[in-house]
């Protein structure tokens, strides 16, 4: 690419779709791959590692930066979502990340708006219940991207497992040309999932909150042990995720895997264990695949 | 670009997502521009308008032929809707037409198939009360047919101007790198719209069609005139397509463009006057736009 922004250590920002579209065009006409990570910025070190992954796997990183709207309903944290632009472009340069697209939301959803994209048999389980829109949202919002950015691999952490089926799907379903690719969840030292949510919670609600992958652990190692009972594991899991008295929990499920379909009785092939927790302020989420092949493989 | 394919007279058959994806690229990749015309088959003198069109926008002319189920409804002529592949590829071909993209129905919509396209507000009115499922099918096949083809260009027939408004927005709304064109109604000598369905009619039927276009003169000379009232333009329209025995009106509306609101008492800038009326078997369509500025102009 002969465009100079592509090839130093500081990123292009670019910031309506119709720039994006050239910028792409661009990148392809010179016969290099794109590796696109979408998120919502404010970045951990979760995010971090697909940007690695997405330079790895492709000539020219591209980091979307953008709170999508569409994907909160009106009693959630749109407002509050914690946002540094300058701090997140100076970590994704670090990272080698050449352009950075970072749209309006007035860019994305201007008057007129009109197109709903939707899955409606995985959009409306595990977090889908209590979010009815947020899949939707985050289909929506994940199309218009795809169609921007024109990348060959898009990379997104497993911590949203649903949201990785889902993507997949679409991209499957609406032949869209390029790869989604799952990296499992960072996470802290302590095992908590890594989640620009974290800061929501007081001191004492961190602590507890290390429930979840513990409980996660404890599930993995009664399978390893020859346990196959979806409902038994269910409440090995929740009953340990109620020890913490801040823990409040939304939904722990086990699910098949692509069609997240219930899963009752015993289990045969690989299945997911998610859950949905609030700590205080704070919804997280953890999973794991039950069951898997080669552990800690990617999906 | 190199394919033989695209610089002979005949055209290149590609029947999935994934070759039509490899295709485009390597068109892309020589620096031609694509240009693109969706259809169901059974070609008349107005696909080959499109044709024409595509080829005077673009370098390379893809043609779709795909009977879309999922834009038909059960009660609906999708067995029934007439199809001569042999004959569609040798009138495209005749067109200078270089690729035709016929993929089968497995191909497209696959077991587990999930993701729909909506864009409710301009699906559910028009032809979108009595036929509920066809635009969101509309739509959902647009998405994969421009993702699988990446045109420049989509050629669209104005017969059909809901179905081209719906498709602009769509493009417009997610992002697609694309620029939807809109071609005028191509009319048989007595002024009926053609159609693949115009088939359907019986000789008795087909003479008493022409009322539709004649209504629509009759609109735009008392438009001329100096009529601006919804209403009585609507009851002049109505009342001639009454005085033929065969018709049975689904609907005649006047709505605004681009965002298909009703319209009611005075017209004041460029409206959709459009019908649907059944004779017999067939449901033909016809509209025109009152108070354009360039008559007969392109949209």
């Amino acid at each position: 690419m002969e465009s100079s922004a592509v090839t130093s250590a500081s990123a292009r920002v670019v910031t309506t779709p119709a720039e994006m579209h050239r910028v792409a065009d661009e990148i392809r006409a010179a016969g290099l791959t794109i590796g696109f990570v979408p998120t919502m910025g404010y970045l951990h070190d979760g995010h971090l590692q697909l940007l690695r992954k997405a330079r790895e796997l492709a000539d020219v990183v591209i980091l979307s930066i953008f709170v999508n709207p569409t994907q909160f309903s009106a009693n959630e944290d749109l407002g509050a979502y914690p946002r540094d632009f300058e701090r997140d472009k100076a970590l994704a340069e670090a990272e080698g990340t050449q352009i950075i697209y970072n749209p309006s939301p007035e860019s994305m959803y201007p008057e007129g708006f009109q197109t709903q994209v939707n899955l409606p048999g995985m959009t409306n389980v595990l977090c889908g219940v209590s979010r009815p829109h947020h899949f939707p949202g985050v289909a929506q919002v994940c199309a218009k991207l795809f169609n921007a950015v024109k990348p060959h691999f898009a990379v997104f952490g497993l911590k949203d497992f649903q949201q990785y089926l889902v993507v997949t799907q679409m991209v499957k379903d609406l032949d869209m040309d390029l790869k989604v690719v799952g990296i499992p969840i960072v996470r802290e030292k302590d095992g908590l999932a890594m989640s620009s949510r974290n800061v929501y919670m007081t001191p004492a609600e961190r602590e507890q909150a290390v429930v979840l992958n513990q409980s996660i652990k404890l599930a993995e190692k009664a399978v390893a042990e020859g346990e196959r009972d979806a409902a038994r594991l269910l409440d090995l899991v929740r009953g340990h995720i109620a020890t913490a008295p801040a823990a409040d929990i939304d939904y722990v499920e086990i699910r098949s895997i692509p069609g997240l379909a219930t899963v009752e009785g015993r289990i045969e092939k690989p299945v997911l264990l998610a859950m949905a927790v609030k700590f205080g302020k704070a919804r997280l989420l953890d999973n794991t695949v039950l069951l898997r092949e080669q552990p800690n493989a990617n999906v």
